[in-house]
């Protein structure tokens, strides 16, 4: 949310000069991403976003991210496209930080979406699933189960200063968790991020999918359950089923699921939402001196996995 | 430097549908702006500004800014335009916050400008003073000698926690303000703030002012001494002699100075740098726990004065 490193003009010029982008017009540092520094760059012949990855993301990550946004545009899946320089690269060095120029991609957030919109959402999902199928890096989930006892280590003691129950919430839910997490159903690449606002719409239709900067190797079917987190809460944290029915039934449309993914949702659903609720939790009790980010509140999420703990299966029979 | 006000697709479209800006394409907070929310607003038309006004900026003040980019823009200026709704109105509400569109000026920051930009700056400052004639709101600056005895006192008691001897340096200069400020030089309307990261280059050539926030009705030789304190010291704070006076040749190249004006500029000059010296520590000072925004270095400033200070007139010399 705020621009973490400088680009002067004269660094800028000579980053540019390997790339074939045209004549500058202009620069702007952009509010978004809480990991990164992003700029919007406009030459003559496009617009385009210059990334600089700051400290939060790890250098040896970057030919994973860079080369799915690759892989899946070149397989027509509507992503930023990364743009490679004179000599075939796609990563470079700017200002002290890796840095990458990606494609700009048109459309707006839905703040509100219908379960239309839902239902675009569950299709383009499936779809980045089935076109990322063949590409050749793995990374796996540093935030699945394994990376949560170290989360929940780091906020437990003052958990409760953020919600009474809090402890208890997320030291019950880790148990629950990696006690009842599925085996063996289908994986394969997944956003893991898949929020509101990595999502564009554009004259009511899905214009693409933005921020892969989470995904990783995992269940298809977390994906799926970090969406219904996602898309299917109103902003009182109230469930919409018939978002999260039309969620599913886009997803079906392209890739059906199988019955033992079907089952392993609201395990995953819960899982999900003790993911976010964990790195909100360690955000807001972290907050450093001078933080140029307000962190998500975590109740929206403590919220959400009370009310999968409650509902057990019952909201996805609509599957 | 951050995004205060978010607004949604909803508010957007709403704001938007009293414009003829075409179909939206993208919107996107940018990171610049310490006092307002600005987004980046594309349309099929056209590229535009959009500025929310945040707590800093007096609402009674928005008809003198607005009012003086659309006097600038129609007499041939390189400022934003100031876009009417169907009404013929350039200012409304969004989000519950007084909002305008303004058109998007191409080019860049310069973060090392040349006696040759220099010159440009000062030309274009001239171009300015005498272009925004007849501009018929007046706004008093508040940032005059008359407001700075209140910076001072709320900052004196923690000053030499910033820089030893900060306390003396500001009481002392404050008294030699007042005590030397001149009276009877031409005034007008003047930018006050007319910093590199206010004007923008493109191809080499000054394509732009933004950001008339600050701008008030002063001296106009007051605005020259901002610009030389914004202009003509180096990183490292280092009066840099060509750049001034290649600064003052192009503002004279425009409207020739005064004798009383040349005379009133090492005053002026000194009373510039302790303005943004007061406002800088008291910025520094009272950062708001959580800040967006991370302040400027006061050094900057109490490194300008000290020069000033000892070097009298005889840099304006070559004027």
């Amino acid at each position: 949310m705020a621009v973490y490193t400088e680009v002067t003009d004269e660094a800028l010029a000579s980053f540019l000069a390997n790339y074939d982008l045209g004549k500058v017009l202009s620069f702007k540092g952009i509010a978004g991403g809480v990991e990164n520094t992003n700029y919007l760059l406009r030459t003559d012949k496009d617009t385009y976003i210059l990334t600089l990855y700051e400290k939060r993301v790890a250098e040896a990550d970057l030919p994973f991210f860079i080369g799915l946004m690759d892989h899946l545009a070149h397989r027509g899946f509507a992503c930023p496209q990364p743009i490679r320089n004179r000599n075939g690269n796609a990563l470079g060095h700017l200002e002290g930080r890796p840095a990458a120029i990606i494609s700009f991609l048109e459309g707006m957030e839905i703040s509100h979406p219908t379960p239309d919109h839902c239902f675009m959402a569950g299709v383009t999902m499936a779809n980045m699933h089935q076109k990322a199928q063949g590409f050749s890096i793995e990374r796996p989930n540093a935030l699945d189960p394994s990376g949560w006892p170290d989360l929940v280590e780091s906020s437990r003691a003052r958990a409760d200063t953020v919600e009474p129950g809090m402890e208890e919430l997320i030291t019950s839910e880790l148990v629950f968790a990696q006690q009842n997490w599925p085996a063996q159903i289908p994986h394969g690449v997944i956003h893991a991020d898949m929020f509101k606002d990595n999502v564009f719409f554009l004259d009511g239709q899905l214009s693409g999918v933005i921020d892969f900067y989470f995904a990783c190797n995992d269940y298809l079917a977390y994906d799926i359950a970090v969406g219904i987190n996602a898309w299917c809460f109103d902003d009182d944290y109230r469930f919409d089923q018939r978002a999260c029915s039309q969620l599913l039934k886009g997803y079906q449309s392209i890739r059906p699921l199988e019955a033992a993914e079907l089952a392993a949702l609201p395990v995953l659903a819960r899982g999900a939402a003790l993911r976010f609720l964990l790195t909100r939790l360690n955000d807001w009790l972290n907050v450093p001196e001078g933080a140029f980010v307000v962190p998500h509140d975590p109740k929206a999420f403590s919220a959400r996995l009370k009310f999968f703990r409650q509902s057990g299966s019952t909201v996805f029979d609509i599957a």
